[in-house]
Formats: C-alpha cells, sequence, structure tokens
C-alpha cells in the first residue's frame, strides 16, 4: 500500500507530575516507582481527550482539512457520540466523516492499517488519526504498579496516498489471544457493569492491570511476532532503520533491545518522560522521534506493540 | 470493490417487552409509545453483548473462521478491552485479530467499508462484523421517548473478497456535523464525566436523545443524501431493489417512503417489532430481510442511515 504519513503532531499537557509527586499517593517510593515501570514523570491533562486531540493536530501547522477523521484511542470521552466527532467540534471543523477505532493501545496501528486500505480504495485521499489518552483519569492508587505507568498525551499523523515515493506499508500482522482479556481492563463503563449496576465496585471503573502477567505473556508473543516479521520478508534485525514501540513499560521497550536484538539506539524510548500512554503512545513515540531527526523519511521502520485483549501488533513501514 | 457478504446471522433475546408492559414505567399510555415511536414491542437481554454477539455468529451455522473479527457496536461490554476480544472468547477462538469501530448507530456501515477497503488491499480475505447492542440498558424512563425507542439485538455479516459474482459496494458517502453532537449522547462513561467525577449525574450514564431536533435535522440531511447519491450514480428511486435504513424510529424509517420517494415495500422496516437497536438496526434488518426473501442475491440495495454525531451515511451495495 503506497501510503505516506505526511504529517506529525502531538500535545503534551504543561503539568508534570514527578515520580517523587506520585510516590506519596500510592505508598512508595520514587525508586520503587522508577525501578518497577522506568517512569520519572508524566504528564497529567486538565483538559479533555478532544481539546488534547485538536491540540495535537494543531501542532502541524497550517492545515489543510482531511477528509476523514478516525479517532483511534482506548478510551473516548463520553460512551456516544464517539470522540471523532468531539475533536472535529474543538477543531471548529464540520461535515468530515468522523468516526473511532478502538483496539487499546494498538488502536493507532490498527486504525492506519484501516486507513490504508481506505486510500487504497480510493475512497479517501487525506485522512487525520488521531490518538488522544487521558490514562490519569483511570489510575488506581491501590494499584501502584499500573498506577505509576500511565500519562496522558495526544497524537496525530495525515496519511495520504502518494505513489511518488517511496513510502508504504509494506507488511502488518496482528494477533488476539481472548485468554489473556482479563489482564488488562477497565471492566466499567459499558454494558457489562454499568455505573449504575449494584455489582459495580469503585475498582471496576478504574485501570486495572496484572502486569507480571501480562509482561510474561507479551514477551513472547512479540519475540515470535519479531522473527515472523523478519523472516517473512527477509530481513535481519540490522536491515531495519528505526523500531517505534508501544511505550508499555520501561521493561517492555528494554526487551527489544534484551530479548529483539535490536541496538538500543534504534528504539525509540521515550517513556521515562511520558508514561504509558495507551494508544497514543506509539504515534508520540513517531511524532517525537521524526522531530528530533531519529525517524527520517525513506526509513525503514517496525512499529510494534501489545494492547489488552492481549493483543500484538507489528508493522513494517517505509516512512 | 468487489467484496460480497456472503453470510448472515441475527440473535433477538428471547425476551419481548411489549409498549403495554413498557407505558407502566414511563408514565404513559401504550398509543402514546406506538404513535410516537412506532414501537410496539423490544426485546430486553439478560446476556450481555459480547454472549449476543457469538449467538449471531453461531446463527450462521457451521463457520469457518475469519481472519479478523471487528466488533462494530455503539455501546462496548466495557472501557478496555473492546467487545471484540470477549465476542472472540465466548466463540471458544484465539488468535483471530480483532478491534471495534464505533460511530453509533452507523457503525456497522463504517465498518462495512474499513472491511471492504482491507479486503481490497489484500490484507485479509474473510472478516467476521458483528453488531451488538443492550440499549435497554442505559434507557432513562424520565425520558419516555427515548427510553420507549430503545430495543436488544444483535447481527452479523461475513465479508469476502468475490470477483466471481457482481456483488460490490458500488458508493459510499459519509458526512459528520458536530453541531448536533449533543442531539442524542450517553455523557457519562469516559473522560469526560468519569463515573467518579462529583459532576457526573445519574443521567449522565443514560440515553439522552432530543428526538424532534434529531429528527428534523436528520430528515434534511438524509433527502440531500439521497439525491446526491441518485444523481452522482445516474439512478432513480425505481432503480433500487431494495432500502435497508437504520431503524431511528417508525417515522424515521417511514420517511424514506414519505419524503425520500421509495415504495412502501422497497423499504425494511422491522422498528415495529425490535425498536432502535442502534448499531444493530442495519445489519439485523439486512439479515430479517435476507431470510424471509426480501433481499435477494444481485439487488441493488441502498443502506442508509444517521447516528449521533450527528453522522449520516449511504451506500450502494450490489448484494
Amino acid at each position: 500500500m503506497n501510503i505516506k504519513i505526511s504529517n506529525l503532531g502531538f500535545y503534551l499537557p504543561e503539568k508534570i507530575e514527578t515520580s517523587k509527586q506520585l510516590a506519596e499517593k500510592i505508598g512508595k517510593s520514587e525508586d520503587w516507582i522508577i525501578s518497577r515501570t522506568g517512569v520519572k514523570e508524566r504528564r497529567v491533562s486538565i483538559i479533555d481527550v478532544d481539546e488534547m486531540g485538536a491540540k495535537a493536530v494543531q501542532s502541524m501547522g497550517d492545515l489543510k482539512k482531511p477528509n476523514l477523521i478516525i479517532n483511534a484511542s482506548g478510551v473516548g470521552k463520553q460512551v456516544l457520540p464517539d470522540t471523532s466527532v468531539f475533536i472535529q467540534k474543538v477543531l471548529g471543523w464540520s461535515g468530515i466523516p468522523s468516526f473511532s477505532i478502538h483496539s487499546t493501545c494498538l488502536s493507532f496501528m490498527t486504525a492506519l492499517v484501516n486507513a490504508s486500505g481506505l486510500l487504497s480504495a480510493g475512497l479517501y485521499d487525506r485522512i487525520l488519526i488521531v490518538s488522544s489518552e487521558r490514562g490519569t483519569k483511570g489510575r488506581n492508587f491501590n494499584e501502584p504498579e499500573s498506577a505509576s505507568l500511565l500519562g496522558d498525551a495526544a497524537a496525530c499523523v495525515i496519511v495520504e496516498n502518494d505513489n511518488l515515493t517511496k513510502s508504504k506499508i509494506n507488511y502488518w500482522s496482528m494477533s488476539t489471544w481472548p485468554e489473556g482479556a482479563n489482564l488488562t481492563e477497565v471492566r466499567g463503563g459499558g454494558t457489562a457493569r454499568h455505573p449504575h449496576d449494584s455489582i459495580t465496585t469503585f475498582n471496576d471503573n478504574l485501570f486495572h492491570m496484572k502486569g507480571p502477567k501480562v509482561y510474561r505473556m507479551a514477551r513472547k508473543k512479540v519475540y515470535k511476532l519479531i522473527s515472523q516479521i523478519l523472516v517473512e520478508n527477509e530481513l535481519t534485525q540490522e536491515d531495519i532503520d528505526l523500531v517505534i514501540p508501544h511505550q508499555a513499560s520501561g521493561s517492555a521497550v528494554q526487551a527489544y533491545v534484551k530479548y529483539g536484538g535490536f541496538p538500543k539506539e534504534k528504539v525509540v524510548d521515550i517513556i521515562s518522560n511520558t508514561g504509558n500512554c495507551v494508544a497514543a503512545s506509539i504515534p508520540l513515540a513517531m511524532a517525537i522521534s521524526h522531530d528530533n531527526g531519529q525517524l527520517k523519511r525513506g526509513h525503514k521502520v517496525l512499529v510494534i506493540g501489545t494492547g489488552a485483549g492481549l493483543s500484538a501488533a507489528g508493522m513494517l513501514l517505509t516512512f
């Protein structure tokens, strides 16, 4: 699919919460947080996901209107309408078709693949994908590890058809294993444990993660996925210019070096200053690495990660 | 896009709630409900959306596994993981990539278009789309009109590449106007009005609709959309074999006859016995009309509707 990510933007909320500040709230030390999660500080947003997303879009500069908007986020502003509508509203636009794609932390990747399909089919020629997450609203301070991981951010890209450059998606693979469905959850907010249901507990409305179990399951699945991608594309680690992983945790990002066989300088690692920003982590890592010159036009990029489900996905991208 | 809806299924919960039974709960008469909404009875599910969706899938009979599952629903089982994971879990499958697409009542249509893009791009060759809605859980009995409209149902289709028959999507158009964002809402369940926020009210977690305003805005938009579709495809109402509209309300469905110019017998109308089943209404109307012989292979079908946003979408389909 000859598609090109022609523009990237992001928004990091102004307010920084250091792990020292968070330590008091969760009854752990700063060192405990950093050694367990790799997160030194995260952003905490006081504005909602639609405004955050719009700020990311505005950071791209003078913007020609897209002809489709996809919100690619794990948690919405409200149950309905979907968040894409509110992002469009904040941007002052009207009439642009909008919908949401949700596969938790992999939402940006699934949205990018869907956008590529729509571009290939000639249905749209300029698609805006926005991931905007305010995970700090769902932190459970009685679950110190997951509470330490989450951070707020928004990031976005414009995707267009492109037959002039070599930009394209070269490969896509995703798998979902529902036996991991209960490892990472927000059990409330839907029909199963509606806010008014008597069975719904306080914690059901907060983020819950069995961290070590997720890490073990994810590491095995991702290890196999990397091998599969390299073998099927007849590549080695050396052929990849940059790895943009989901920023699940410090150890999850480092695993791409330790077990994945990629040199440290080729793996985008922003988790210490941003935390796990759910679906926004991947486009944020992409936008920041593009800004600082790490990600360059023509680069062969491996975008990869895991999400609640448990799902794992990998994409080879010629940027 | 040469794609074919190769199989269809649906699930209607056993429990029927008549408008006479509902009348007591909302302080209105049976006649008031039927004259306002066109709904004589609706189903009320005691099982959750994942099990409902799985039952719809199982109704398709002996089933070859799909290589992608898209949940296309307005309201999820829980905030995360997304509902597709739980549908896969109930079906006893594992490893199939799964995600959700959400554009409220138009979720099935946007999912079908995205699936077509993925099929065209050669990424998948057998996609399962499931819409499963349990709107009765979010009814506000102090808002009699919207409470009378909602019903529960699940429906699904298998979409495949097909170059042997004439089956295809001939045309697609969607628009979203955020100035209508507050006309149809469930304001809670997300980051804006989290269940723990002090500003969150009881009603924020229930379905809210400004019925007459939605109807007026939607009717104008849909009227224009029909004209656009017919003109751009050089068709008249007579060239359309069947209209499958979203079952928004009795008057919304009848408007395709009264204002849209389609003969009554060509407009699929199931609202009196099922109510508005949010995203499940369109695939349910499709599956039921296929079952009863109204929808036939080779038919030129107009699938059309509106959703919270406010969005309107129309699709020309050679079935």
